[in-house]
């Protein structure tokens, strides 16, 4: 099974990663770019055929370790 | 519109970064997880109603700025 996560900064908290690459669009002349937002994306393979034990392990991984969520949010996505 | 790119590494170069976080899943008991690969998840809003051009342009985004092509695979969507 794989696991596609999401892992994106919270809508309320800076993000100067993301500034600074709507200001490098822009000096490239790409001025249509407004607010740009940047995230974590993973894929993991998980060795389990029950997805609803691979869901809730998932949900602990991301509480524990992929994301922190004092200033991230998280989604995730199964697949096969 | 709004746009939300995913730049991941090519499946034949390495990835240290999802190594370590796979060591440190394996270290919390997550025994069940294989290989992972981290890559980048971009959210970016565009001024434009033109979805043909705004493709163009994120095109030619991602191969000169958001993605290292060398090394990098990425793809798009377009929203709105």
């Amino acid at each position: 099974m794989k696991a596609k996560v999401y892992v994106t900064i919270k809508q309320n908290v800076l993000d100067p990663q993301g500034n600074a690459v709507q200001g490098a669009l822009h000096s490239l002349g790409f001025n249509e770019v407004g607010k740009v937002r940047i995230g974590k994306y993973l894929e993991l393979d998980l060795d389990t055929n029950d997805r609803a034990q691979a869901e809730e392990k998932l949900k602990v991984m991301c509480e524990k370790l992929l994301a922190n969520t004092v200033v991230e949010d998280y989604r995730f996505e199964l697949e096969g």
